[in-house]
């Protein structure tokens, strides 16, 4: 089985020229198949506030109504998305900028209203990904580029977590390719003492992570993407990589880099 | 050979929802492998405004400035691109909306600067289109949609002309494809009377199109577009066919609709 790696990055990189270059240069530099997987970003917030379109928020959430979708259909899919595209093919990396209704590779489901009615939100479901279609274009010699967008089959666009596109494709994948993820941030992965930046926890495997969660080592911030990483791995991912995007230059076929879970 | 058509739409279609609608139907239908352009519409000028972006024309002509091409890669490249391939999915078209930069599919080269600079314009050559990735993404059963971008390989994106990247597109796919070229627009094609709908002209070969010039009965503003249109049929496109957004359905192996243009 080939090795497939998707990389996650969000707005922390790509809200910095700099960083944003170097890392185009690093995944370029990666070897084997590989997806990006991007968020938004502050970009989304300036061209927002630029066209009088103010953050629906409920209960600390942002509500993805009508004229958010036309911006993040904008901001995420054109802007970043090609722009990202462009980079990436000056760099060398044939790069193919897509949502998830691009190919019909992502469908998700508009989240039911129940307290709280969250617009154009979709929520991934078994199904979701049409992993053979994706594969062909891996097969084609083509690197998708997803941005945070999907569709429900019907027509409509609909605003989904990157984290949640990233991992769903890792998870989906595994049916062609021996999958790693990749979440890129701006830590150096999981920290035991969240102001050291030394104390790095390299491996982790599940039992050393309930051990983590019962001592509290585990800040608490860091449980949902824990969470969500053990269960992409108990589907057949190989391994999920947490860590800084500065250093994804470090990932090669025999060293890794940031904190490593695995089985 | 296989046929291609490669189908051109502007504002008109892309501005009346209806309209819009009954020709992705119309496109789902046609049989055999098919490409969409579009160009912008009424909402690139909408966003600007809201965005508080002015127009900048220099003798009447449109300059692409930084701020421009901005808003071109969102409305462009995002909002109508993705809308589009989303409808098309609805209607069981499995459309892969791309720029130029996806799959390094179609470059160009930045204006040159004499007497005005047109700003990030990009002007098609003869190698802009990388027709084996186009071949490609047909081959694996997508359908392209492409938004009127490119880049120069170097990591900027540039605006480029939709009639332009349509022709260039039908011109380099001759290689894989017998290619039609489908210009679809508000009149019902070429008229003798431009004030008489049922004036329609249903076929011209370069030497009929010589003598309507002569006789001065081709409206100058169809000149372009017509010269156009020979030179590709001259460099080996089989037919280039002018008419009418809402005559798409009319297109079968066996009719035509609108001005056909041929050898």
């Amino acid at each position: 089985m080939k090795t497939l790696h998707i990389i996650k990055i969000g707005g922390n990189v790509i809200d910095n020229s700099e960083n944003l270059h170097r890392f185009l240069q690093d995944f370029t530099a990666l070897e084997g198949l590989k997806i990006l997987v991007h968020g938004g970003g502050k970009v989304a917030t300036q061209v927002s506030e630029s066209m009088g379109v103010e953050a629906h928020m409920i209960d600390g959430r942002r509500i993805t109504d009508i004229d958010t979708l036309r911006i993040v259909t904008m901001v995420y899919g054109g802007l970043i998305n090609k722009n990202i595209v462009a980079q990436l093919q000056r760099y060398g990396t044939n790069a193919l900028g897509v949502t998830g209704a691009d190919g019909d590779l992502i469908r998700a489901k508009k989240r039911p209203v129940k307290t709280i009615d969250y617009g154009f939100a979709g929520d991934i479901f078994e199904d979701s990904v049409r992993s053979s279609n994706i594969a062909k274009l891996l097969d084609a010699g083509f690197i998708p580029v997803f941005c945070a967008l999907t569709h429900n089959g019907e027509g409509q666009l609909l605003n989904t977590n990157a984290d949640t596109i990233a991992s769903a494709l890792a998870v989906a994948l595994c049916e062609f390719y021996e999958t790693t993820l990749v979440y890129c941030f701006e830590k150096k992965g999981v920290l035991m003492d969240i102001n050291d930046d030394d104390s790095l926890i390299r491996d982790i495997d599940p039992v050393r992570y309930e051990e983590f969660k019962k001592e509290q080592i585990i800040h608490s911030g860091m449980l949902p993407k824990m969470d969500n990483a053990f269960t992409a791995i108990a589907c057949g991912v190989k391994a999920v990589i947490i860590g800084h995007s500065a250093d994804l230059g470090k990932l090669k076929s025999d060293s890794s880099f940031g904190t490593r879970l695995s089985k």
